[in-house]
């Protein structure tokens, strides 16, 4: 694959890892809608195994569909990225049926480091929460270029 | 139930709480091995469907089991009480088979609002994640006293 | 004044905020360059008094400045508003002579409860931190319309 | 000096970075009451020139306290270390007049990531804010040993 193709190269990284996250796919169901240089975008539907005590999804699992989109946002490159640090603020809760929808979008990126905003919002275009992570890039890539 | 009893009410708040906790329960796999007043411990084995494509425990899980161990801990007093933030720390990878622990413990609380830290360890003692809550107690109450 | 100028009253409420910070404008030497409806403009340059044991300028005072803006963006709506949790991330170090300017944007504002995001950035316009703030509405107001 | 003596260097550590740290020292007005091995003491009283507009002291200067505390701890090895994330909590104001003490304690040192937790009191043992941090162990010394 030519490596002049940024766009190309975002998606194969993003079908890549997405294929072997059963975190994600298989126990959360999320769905991932699209890895582009510096962004990602992924879906979930609120079930009945997301949630708590409270009738209400597990903020953990809305900070699982951020740190996943975050994930495949900062890896887009096709440069292995970690995590680094990272913050939620929760702003409503998600409900039995909510389809939640993450944003993950570069904010800035400066040598190795980046910062990436995740924004969940549900079906109303409300906003659930927002997750704020840096990133560091690291040796080796996802695919072979 | 006489009100005298800090410490079986809060077993009982922990038993009421979880035993309709789908998310932390079913799902995840976790149990909760104490409520106490202030404290709380829980405990997750680290099994396939919690692995991400890196084949380690997806971070999101390793926050849910610190955000429950959390939930746990700041309505043992049985008066509700909600996050009001939280960071988290990640230092070591979860993998598959790892037992993970989470002990969660008081560190002010002072009028509503609290400050709760929870440690996640593995079984060799090793320290996976560190996660700090901030609580605020609102209004009603877990069981009736 | 009239309510129905969004845009005066948030200058109104800027300058008898900054008028007694005493602590950014004289002590810290902040200058504010804009405070509108949901957005703030900071501006400090960084002295000898900036300095820390590594001649570059403390991160606190970093963070001050963000802080700051955050306020100003915060109340510009002549409702009084409270930090409620923040957390930030440097990118970059501030040198002897820089001018650092910070801007800080509204994100959301739902009832009562807002997200704001301040970046400070040099002259050469490269990003030295980030600054994610959460703000709760209180009673009462900055001035008096 | 020996290098048997961890104390000691903690010490000078602490002494050689606080004479040359004008930000915490001569601007802030803190003083350096221990610098030993995983833990600094630091202390400062809050002054005219710490007031904001609320006529309370900046959060920013407290977290600049802290700050500073994080850096003595996780230097006092005399491996140069730096902050790799931080977050705060504030709970109480702190008033003009209130002598406010910052401890800072390690938590976790693993290889060369450390975590830090940062607690300020006033006069009257109450908690006005905590910190944690993240530290990084990068190459080099504070003192020659």
């Amino acid at each position: 694959m030519s490596t002049a193709d940024p766009k190309a190269i975002a998606r194969l990284v993003g079908e890549t890892m997405f294929a072997v996250d059963v975190a994600s796919k298989d126990t959360m169901g999320m769905e991932l809608l699209a890895c582009e240089p510096g962004r990602a975008l992924m879906r979930m539907t609120v079930k009945a195994l997301h949630l708590n005590g409270h009738q209400i999804c597990h903020g953990g699992f809305i900070f699982t569909l951020a740190d996943s989109t975050f994930a495949f946002a900062c890896n887009s490159y096709n440069k292995n990225a970690v995590a680094a640090g990272c913050s939620i603020e929760f702003l409503k809760p998600g409900k039995l049926g909510d389809v939640l929808t993450c944003e993950g979008l570069e904010q800035t990126l400066s040598g190795r480091h980046g910062i990436y905003d995740m924004k969940v919002t549900n079906q109303n275009g409300e906003v659930i929460a927002m997750f704020r992570g840096k990133s560091a890039q690291i040796a080796g890539a996802v695919v072979t270029e």
